[in-house]
């Protein structure tokens, strides 16, 4: 019931005909990455994902992480699982070559990441945790913090923690209390204490070491975001020669009874609780959230991932479940036929996949962008490819995690009596997504961060682009006699969009309450006419595929088939979205009104 | 963090204002119901739930009930709990004074039914399955039959169970084996052995004795819906005065473990194993799935009525939580302010809220018309009423639960990271929430009922009945100056439910399947119009108490508030599902090319 088979073929359609595979491959330091290399490191990590991580996702959410005595004991199998993945050299991947990584671009790591996910989103945390670590130490820590650390986190003898969350500063980190002071021991340490939450992998049983990236304040520290700085904290110190030597004053107290990703620990950090936790300020004092900013994007495009994941794990098993399960007679045909033929089921069925194919795409665009404001020689194209990675991250992580929810949703609901049974595994993928609109930023701080910054901010500069890209893209669609009608339904949604986005730019400084009202409203909005424009993207090269007699014709027809559905059943929201966004000014009365 | 408070005032209002008390209080049977009474047993009710029954539901989710030996555990305190519920006389509510009932009307026991669903939905299943199987004997069982379990049911002394589900009879009773074979003992007894499975309540450990109504087929039956006959199978034969006697052969193998509802035993249950379950018919041979129906519309709003209970517990917890709470600046306002005031939470605390009362009215005003249908003296008025909760009950169903669900995932967003933690006690909703849209017939099975029995069958008589008094609150609103804007929002949903009701009726029978495909839209456009009217109608009585100076002004002002909010961000939703719903063909050719 739960064979998860790695949708490679998809992720290659969609890397060369969407997001641009030979453009980044033509990337400075990206010579290597051809058609060749990339599908030959996607099947070797769909091996390794399909046999060995995926099937320990449900023995994971039966049988979670355990803490006692400050020690985590990880789920049945992960210990071992992780191990291969180390060993298979899969957390370096996009790492420098100078400690050891292997300096490919996004665009792998990122098709490559949603294998981990839909195999196991909560032994894929781990993984991805230690890569924010990595990319935090590799941009801002000095060059002997670098030479310790990254050599044995990117091999992933070691695995690293981000540790930003404190109870009374959540979405708000400005209110950090956690205290650094020198150690006043001659070195340049500093002694850490605080109490940090929700720490993901905080502890556990995989490593000699575990290195937590901590926000503290110093004494003399400003109030406020402009006073908080970053800290490498080691569970254990490291000796001259940089092994692990002698128990750091960091360990974890407990761990959550959470919803779902039970095999994942998160942990409740206790810093400094006899003597001080050592650590070492990385890069300047105060300027430790600037830091956790330039890693964001990698991490909430990581989140959004997470939702490609789980959604197309999800959609896997119930369309399996679907094509066998009989139950009563179908309208509109004879004979005895699986559920998955009721008009109904299809549409549920349907629905989730061209969400999942629309995701997708977005987070490999996404990625390929990131690549680009990276690699690009030219500092003014590094630029742009900046604005559109910042424009397109909250985007990617607040839509694709709230269609994962909705997919999941949806997988139970095909499932019916029997979703609801844990045994099922359905039931999994729902509390399991389940999380992912929430942290690294909720929904509403991605929306807003979308609305205010990165669309009002510029007088939707960054937006207009992309927009003009798309209009491109339905007027391309509208030429093709067999894509007519789509790219008519693309010119419709983009038309919303730009409707939205003009009544933003003309609201958000004169009415900023009753214009974020709808932030989410715009986010959704956004996400759903970005999916609809990469699938039509993708439906003009599999149109141009089948006229050439290039390719697996059932493939491209299965393609086009997906976008005219998500064209006639997902784009439409797009007219009430923009309905609710521009009522926001007498929604936000009614709502003081009501809540006085 | 988890006090429930019933809210009485509301219902009240909803009751006097909305669901017409006065109408139902002048039908015969029910002269004493008038607003004191009411009132009373609504205070009455809140004390059992608020005191016993809610501060169980946290702890019966983590100490669900347990099944060993044949035998079920309830969870902590269930048993207790059940002994003054039954001693309150809460169970024979509506039920025959003959039998020991109070005969009161549905419109006093779907608010006290709220309340208990709000305070332990897993608690509040046994008596709700036990009223549908008082209700299927009290109207097709022999008068001796009657005699002998009707009474002990009605006290609670003995509760009772429906026995529909087989592994392969699901949304398809029709493909129901369990088989019955008369005991030929002399006695007009049948012998019944199969296996039900999703049986509610099917053990426990409430009551000395289980009365199992079960689905089973005749050996000289027809195949097919129209084979199908009704038994009431006791967990222990009756002796001679009725008292429980021996064992009989139908017993729990084993409850499943679910995502939810964990304090409601789930039981497979095996009949027949040994010597065949001992039953009696009920009512004639081969009508078992006719009676089945006739208490359908019960058993399906008592769901839609589940929906509607945890959607207020989740806002009340919600609601509490976002006003402590407090984290980063609100945009628009100065000072440090809970995150209530931030307008994307406060967006979503709305929509649970305006949700919730615009669910509760419709689940209100269906109890008034079941009321209506089956006690108005004149037969054309029960007529006319029945043709109203027909196509009432479809939509409350489907529509509420699906609404619960999204309510109960708003109040985990708004909880943050803290509502991922189980402890928090608000996932514990989404994931009761959860089985709503499944069980009693799914989503999809309400929407394909609405739209084809309920809605084309009679040419969109009964729903176009309804919209006319639907145009009419609109313009009764848009007479009232300060309701002018909502009567025009209303105004223009229920041109879009009329739209919609126009396109089926043409449509369905040349298009049956590409129609049906999207019977769930139409089904949720019809729930956001009908709440939509009655929030009109809630608002257009609190508008003339105002001018009246009479009652509540602030409370009145919220109602006003409340529905402004849901004419602006809920209702907009219309213009998307029409759209949706209007292009079933094109969704059905593309998606059956995507899947071929």
């Amino acid at each position: 019931m739960t064979v998860y088979v790695a949708p490679v073929k998809d992720l290659m359609f969609v890397l060369e005909e969407v997001a641009g595979l030979d453009e980044v491959a033509a990337l400075p330091g990206c010579e290597e990455v051809g058609i060749e290399l990339v599908s030959a490191v996607l099947e070797e990590a769909s091996r390794l994902a399909e046999e060995v991580i995926a099937p320990l996702n449900k023995i994971s959410d039966q049988q979670g992480a355990t803490c006692a005595n400050y020690e985590v004991k990880t789920s049945p199998g992960f210990k071992d699982a992780y191990k291969q993945f180390a060993d298979g050299g899969w957390i370096g991947l996009t790492c420098d070559p100078e400690f050891g990584g292997q300096g490919l671009p996004h665009l792998l790591s990122i098709p490559v990441g949603e294998i981990w996910n839909s195999a196991c989103t909560a032994f894929a945390l781990c993984p991805m945790l230690t890569s924010g670590a990595i990319e935090a130490l590799s941009h801002h820590a000095s060059d002997d913090l670098k030479a310790r650390y990254l050599p044995k986190m990117i091999s992933g003898e070691w695995t690293g923690t981000m540790n930003l969350t404190e109870p009374n500063a959540g979405s708000d980190l400005a209110a950090v209390r956690t205290r650094a002071v020198p150690a006043n021991d001659g070195s340049n340490a500093y002694l850490i204490s605080g109490t940090k939450i929700f720490i993901t992998y905080g502890e556990h049983d995989y490593t000699d070491n575990i290195i937590h990236l901590v926000l503290a304040r110093l004494p003399d520290a400003p109030a406020g975001v402009k006073g908080i700085s970053l800290f490498v904290v080691p569970k254990f110190l490291l000796n001259s020669d940089g092994s692990a030597g002698a128990r750091n004053d960091a360990k974890c107290v407990s761990i959550e009874h959470k919803m779902g990703i039970h095999g994942s620990p998160t942990a409740v950090m206790a810093f400094g609780e006899e003597t001080g936790a050592v650590g070492h300020l990385v890069g300047e004092a105060n300027r430790g959230l600037e830091y956790m900013f330039t890693m964001m994007n990698n991490a909430r495009l990581s989140v959004g991932l997470e939702g490609v994941g789980i959604a197309e794990r999800a959609y896997q098993q119930t369309l399996s479940y679907a094509m066998e399960r009989i139950q009563g007679r179908v309208a509109g045909r004879e004979g005895t036929l699986p559920i998955a033929y009721h008009p109904d089921v299809r549409r549920m069925l349907m629905s989730m996949r061209s969400q999942t194919e629309a995701m997708r795409a977005l987070v490999l665009v996404a990625a390929a962008s990131l690549d680009k404001a990276a690699r690009c020689a030219d500092a003014g194209e590094r630029k742009r490819h900046q604005a559109r990675i910042d424009l397109l991250i909250p985007v990617a992580k607040g839509w694709c995690s709230e269609q994962a929810n909705e997919i999941a949703y949806t997988a139970v609901q095909v499932h019916g009596g029997m979703g609801y049974i844990e045994e099922t595994g359905v039931a999994q993928y729902q509390r399991d997504a389940r999380i992912t609109t929430i942290y690294e930023g909720t929904t509403g701080i991605q929306a807003n961060d979308l609305m205010g910054r990165k669309v009002a901010r510029d007088g939707g500069a960054a937006a207009n682009a992309l927009i003009l890209e798309m209009v491109a893209t339905a007027v391309q669609a509208q030429g093709v006699t067999e894509l007519t009608s789509m790219g008519d339904g693309l010119a419709g949604g983009v038309a919303d969009l730009k409707a939205a986005t003009d009544w933003i730019v003309e609201n958000y400084v004169s009415n900023t309450a009753s214009t974020l009202l709808g932030s989410v409203h715009y986010l959704k909005l956004f996400g759903t006419v970005a999916g609809a424009w990469l699938l039509v993207r993708s439906s003009i090269a599999a149109q141009a595929r089948l006229v050439a007699g290039n390719g697996d014709a059932a493939f491209c027809r299965q393609k086009i088939g997906t976008t005219r559905f998500y064209i006639d059943q997902v784009l439409p929201l797009t007219a009430s979205l923009l309905l609710m966004l521009k009522r926001g000014t007498s929604s936000l009365d009614a709502a003081d009104l009501a809540l006085s």
